[in-house]
């Protein structure tokens, strides 16, 4: 039972058939001419070398296979993890160098580290403290980001920067040395892309090819254009026009290497390792649940931390950098029939194949072709939609959203993910902190109690019967004070406050304190202080305290004892 | 009307009499005589001459006269923020250097302003994000920390530190250069502090003195400490002896200073100045509040940032530092009588006479008496029952103020109060990420539901409520769809869910996402989908969503009504 709770592996190799055999094979196809060029295309965006894009999605694949529980998840290199491990690795070294590579290593060691360690202390559950619309901002700008980053490749000319306003001025200050035939490569490959994703497939079906038929072209499209620029720039020998290309590229497989643990660089990378685990497990966890839901299957997010967990550490020690389970590269996958994991272990096959074998064919592949690859991936995760979405229904998360998105381009991406989570956790301290507060009053002829605001109901003016619709803690602790004593200053005639705690879930130290206060305070001014509809939880922990005992009033079990009890005393 | 809400002066010196005059006075003459040691001593902690501790007295108490809503604070150095400044200034500045003074200096410009913009904004309330048991916590282990901090002057060795294991391993390593004659005055003086602390009052009033006077004398304490200890070292010529002393003290009105506007300062301090902002007013506001209750008099916290914010900028250009509400001079300022703010005018008089006047008088003053009346001062305020009270009430609260306590010992109090405030606001998003959950039943003949486990319920095989007893916000989110599904595997017959939202307070745009996906799972599985008990607040929100169309159920008033109706339908 536990051998098979850490390795999911076990539970369906068991059973594995002809029938899933041919299934998975078919899938691992298909997605290894997909992965060849996007594998590259990454590296480029993470500054590494391109062999390091196939590197890190061999071991890695081979590794969440074994540990991962989603049947349908595809590791390896993606676009964010790209781009923010081009920012960690930028920062202690120069791209370009050996240093660099070793500190993606490093960083992928450090990520993968952490990531075990949250699946042994099982805290999958964290990957909740972002907010749906924070992930959906931050994915937004984040795919800007980085097709704004791909341009110069497009253009052939030198820029950098890590924030919108830097790249583009970065880009204005060098567009006098563009490069027209490069630019003509990159411009023609991105309309053929964008082209081929929305009209091939339609054409395809329209001229009477059948539908899996289509399918696989339309993948195909990326290795298309690959070809055809590749080819392009051969035949016509464009280098010689300054078009820049993917050059020698060792044919091997993914080489033995160790990340480097010197104190400095690991507590350099330790930030953004952190980062970079966590937006990778909530990247990959909301895809695989997707995923997952689809098929009524169940994944376990504290499993998959160990298994995206290996997965990084698989891709420290094979020349790799940091991965985790990809949106696009998952959906092709269960798309084209994955049924298992073992699916991913025949595209590491083919991919493993490639580095071997196929690399030379790519020594013209020009960068613009990867770049536009990039574009139309990223581009496709752009969806501002949620801004409208939740303007229409919370400005909070409003708030948060259009935040994320906003410092996410003006300051980059690891500022923009922090300030998203801390923007989502201020405003819903923020709003708890003012609580919506109700007098209530007996619906007539029933049992229920509402809004004296909202419906017409039967009130006494001896009894104010407040119902708190917060839980009670300490960053809402003082204002229940100030408020029960400004309503008191409005209603002389009040003898009996009750407190209908329907909706407090939970009293803290902090609240306690105040309560006793306010207790106090009544006593001294020969007013009641009441409590009703206690839950169960809160009820046991006040019980642990001095209040109940010492409460200038009585606990009632519903509102309408409080008040049947309360309103015959007054007039006895 | 503005005007006076800005200059809380206006509403109280337009009736200001002669019986206000008198008892003032009185408060004022014996304020005096406690802070004039408690100056002194305060300055040294922070690393200060003697005499920014007087000039820090001065101005700021006459602006928060102006400014302030309480009517018994008095403001001036206190024992944590004088450490905090030390740690803070002693990070760009060496002790003793005129760059030192200055950036003090600049510290106070610096947490003035930032008060100030609070005020402003009228964002006093951001105080209650501190829950009162880290506040007490963290109070208790900074008492502890500058007692600790003074025992190098009891002993008369170098030492330095800003933990506890630093400080006690830095007087260990100097333990051999004890100077035992400044080891004898400090002994003496510690002892005979906490001797007149705890035994003076009751030993007068036996001896029959009149209880005022009994009172004055205790007050009078570190003072005739003072006078004891100074008269000796210069009788018996202790300088000699290696005793330390204050020495020169300029016999000057407070001076007129200037802050330093370097960027490089400004930034070194500028989260020091935020930290000392924040512990300084929540400090000040608890003080505040508790003197106010007493006397049924309000203090307004949005107008008590601009009264603090007013005095830390008047010390920045008067030659002080940091300041705020001290507990222990408002507490004597209160119980000597002091009706309105101009006792505080009286005391920044008397302090101005001394500063002018006295201060040739301390040159023999021993550093040891002032550390022995800090460390009197401070462990007064070192109370770990709040260890036991919150173990006996709530682990969660234990929790944060044993890591908030430990943290400050071991790490400082920067990181202490800092790490106190994050593990408070991750304990609660923790609580609320994992909420309780109750299947409700109908209690016989009522229209009331409890939980099934409490009590003894009618519950129906076709119908399964779920009480949610928290808000659904994105921290939750996740967990809720799990839950449901989890409870239907085990109860095939249900047809109805129930959601109960008696205790929701709000449904954030991730938790609206999480229900249509609920709603639409249930809907395949041919499950209805209800909700009873929507708050209006609530209900107001989700109508502007599509989940209220597209419910694969009905939204119901009262729980009693899904209950009968649904029961009704399942039987026809």
């Amino acid at each position: 039972m536990r051998a098979a709770q850490y390795l999911p592996v076990l539970s369906w190799a068991r059973s594995y058939g002809r029938a899933e055999l041919s299934n998975d094979l078919m899938a691992g196809v298909i997605v290894t001419i997909m992965l060849i060029p996007q594998s590259l295309a990454y590296a480029l965006l993470a500054g590494l070398p391109p062999e390091a894009g196939l590197y890190a999605s061999i071991a890695p694949i081979l590794l969440y296979a074994i540990f991962g529980t989603s049947r349908a998840l595809a590791v390896g290199p993606v676009a964010v993890v790209s781009l923010l491990t081009a920012s960690a690795v930028g920062q202690v070294a120069e791209q370009g160098t050996a240093g660099y590579a070793v500190a993606a290593l490093t960083l992928a060691f450090l990520s993968g580290s952490f990531l075990l360690l949250l699946g042994f202390l099982r805290l999958g559950f964290l990957a909740n403290f972002l907010s749906h619309p924070v992930i959906a901002g931050f994915i937004t700008a984040s795919g800007i980001l980085i097709a704004a980053s791909q341009l110069k490749h497009i253009l052939g000319v030198n820029a950098h920067g890590h924030t919108l306003l830097e790249i583009l001025a970065s880009i204005a200050a060098h567009l006098h040395e563009v490069n027209w035939v490069t630019l003509a490569i990159g411009f023609s490959a991105t309309t053929f892309l964008f082209w081929a994703r929305r009209w091939l497939k339609p054409g395809l079906l329209r001229l009477g090819a059948p539908a899996a038929l289509a399918d696989i072209l339309t993948k195909a499209g990326p290795v298309a254009a690959v070809v055809a620029t590749t080819v392009t720039v051969w035949a016509l020998d464009l280098v010689e026009m300054g078009v820049k290309i993917v050059g020698e590229v060792p044919q091997s497989l993914p080489p033995l290497t160790l990340p480097v643990f010197a104190p400095d660089l690991l507590a350099a990378l330790l930030v953004p390792a952190v980062l970079i685990s966590v937006i990778g497990f909530v990247e990959s966890v909301s895809v695989a649940q997707t995923l997952a839901a689809k098929k009524r299957q169940r994944i376990d997010p504290d499993q998959e931390l160990i298994g995206l967990g290996a997965a990084n550490i698989g891709a420290a020690f094979t020349g790799g950098y940091p991965v985790t389970g990809g949106f696009a590269r998952s959906v092709v996958n269960c798309d084209a029939g994955a049924e298992t994991p073992a699916a991913g272990a025949y595209t590491a096959l083919g991919l493993a194949i490639a580095a071997l074998a196929l690399t030379p064919l790519v020594y013209f592949l020009p960068n613009a072709t990867l770049a536009a690859t990039i574009i139309v991936a990223v581009l496709s995760l752009v969806d501002f939609s949620i801004l409208r979405r939740t303007w229409d229904y919370s400005r909070a998360d409003f708030i948060a959203v259009s935040a994320t998105v906003l410092v996410t381009l003006g300051l980059g991406v690891e500022v923009g993910v922090a300030s998203g989570v801390a923007i989502s956790v201020l405003l819903h301290l923020y709003k708890t902190s003012r609580p919506h507060v109700a007098e209530v009053g007996r619906v007539p002829g029933t049992e229920h109690f509402r809004n004296v605001l909202r419906h017409d109901v039967e009130t006494a003016p001896t009894v104010l019967t407040l119902r708190i619709d917060e839980s009670l803690y300490f960053v809402n602790a003082g204002f229940l004070e100030e408020l029960i004593f400004s309503r008191l200053a409005e209603r002389k005639k009040v003898k009996h406050v009750v407190l209908m705690f329907s909706a407090v879930n939970e009293v803290d130290y902090s609240a306690l304190e105040t309560l006793e206060a306010i207790n106090h305070r009544l006593k001294e001014l020969g007013v009641g202080l009441h409590l009703s509809e206690v839950k169960g939880p809160v009820m046991d922990r006040l019980k642990r305290s001095r209040i109940v005992d010492g409460l200038n009033g009585r606990v009632f079990l519903s509102q309408h004892d409080a008040w049947t009890t309360l309103i015959a005393e007054a007039s006895e």
